[in-house]
């Protein structure tokens, strides 16, 4: 009884029913069996997201790369490593979702072949060659019919331009920026600040707790998906 | 009084006294302010082992990586990143160290170069030149004196062939091998199988836990460093 009173209760929040699939975390890049290139991203931004979309009544996803942080509780949670589970993961679960909110840093490329054995130390210097990964949230938002599409931009210069060029670029509904260069917000931060960015408008969160500004967040994503 | 009862208690174990330096963990080597290369090391055997050693009575210097493990009690920590900064950590604390362990699993390269700005996306393929990182364990092991060193081989085929040759190329003392193409122990892995060579012997240790594994290690040490 107490969970339906909970279950009630949460469908009528700003998102009630609505499925959304979140991705959240880095994704790890493998250059051998030992070895892999990762990012700074601790997940922490997309765990607030899925806790807050919860609590707003929707019934989440979060596909999440290697971090250290407790699965939120009432989410399903898909675990990942590379940039290649994780589109692989998102796509699957694309025919119910509504909306999709891309908060994980994906490594943008990936070494262009995996050795089998840890490679040998040879001469001074050598070199990794690399593929490009595949664009998830433009592949996601590249889908007919799409859901409402939600990327992220981590910059460390030019924030709005880059910002801007990404949401008409890759299709999206709505863009999150936030500039990875200020040391007191963003990856490994409790706190972060973002601007976020649709095609009619923008609007700017002075830097405050990640899980108030996933509420945030979430208020604006839940009024623009309603406007949709 | 208990403090001294203590002290007192540690003052008669196999290395009381004795001060000892331990490497743990990764290193990060940044290619970019988000991006950096890593590998799989948990830091569980080089914490292990730093509080085996405390409890044998010795004086422990611990330089870790990143890692997500709760710092040992009565070990003085020092927190690094990079393979550069972990061999200065090392030299600096050389003139007090009777014994150094070389349990992190230092990045063998690092980028050429360090983007002071995230790099944008560009072609389909690109390649990160790579340079060789000092061999921390080698360089204390070429000081004149040099405390009794202990390496590390972490190896994924011809275990033997690979410890023992670096043992000799690196002038060291002991040499713990394992190999971790086998996905029961090693790198994230509770447990951990070693054996353990050094210039007139060796001797192997089956699977166990790495805290029991790191007291046999320890009693092994001790016992090669008391004889040396």
């Amino acid at each position: 009884a107490i969970a339906e009173a909970v279950a009630n209760h949460f469908e009528s929040g700003v998102l009630a029913g609505v499925s959304v699939v979140i991705t959240a975390g880095p994704t790890r890049e493998a250059i051998d069996p030992v070895r892999y290139i990762t990012n700074h991203s601790s997940g922490k931004m997309g765990y607030a997201l899925a806790e807050a979309a919860r609590d707003a009544g929707a019934r989440v996803t979060l596909i999440s790369g290697p971090v250290t942080l407790q699965p939120p509780e009432r989410v399903k949670l898909v675990r990942v490593n590379s940039a290649l589970d994780m589109l692989q993961a998102a796509e699957s679960e694309l025919e119910h979702c509504e909306i999709f909110i891309a908060s994980a840093a994906v490594a943008d490329y990936r070494p262009a072949t995996v050795a089998e054995q840890k490679m040998k130390k040879s001469g001074d210097e050598m070199s990794i060659e690399l593929v490009k990964n595949p664009d998830i949230v433009a592949t996601v938002a590249a889908h007919t019919p799409h859901p409402f599409t939600v990327g992220f931009a981590a910059e460390t210069q030019d924030v709005e331009h880059y910002a801007r060029g990404k949401l008409a670029s890759k299709n999206l509904d709505m863009i999150v920026a936030n500039d990875v260069s200020r040391k007191d917000i963003g990856f490994n931060s409790d706190n972060n600040a973002a601007t976020v960015y649709w095609p009619e408008g923008q609007q700017t969160f002075d830097t405050m707790n990640k899980h108030l500004l996933a509420r945030e967040l979430v208020a604006i994503l839940a009024s623009r998906f309603s406007a949709n």
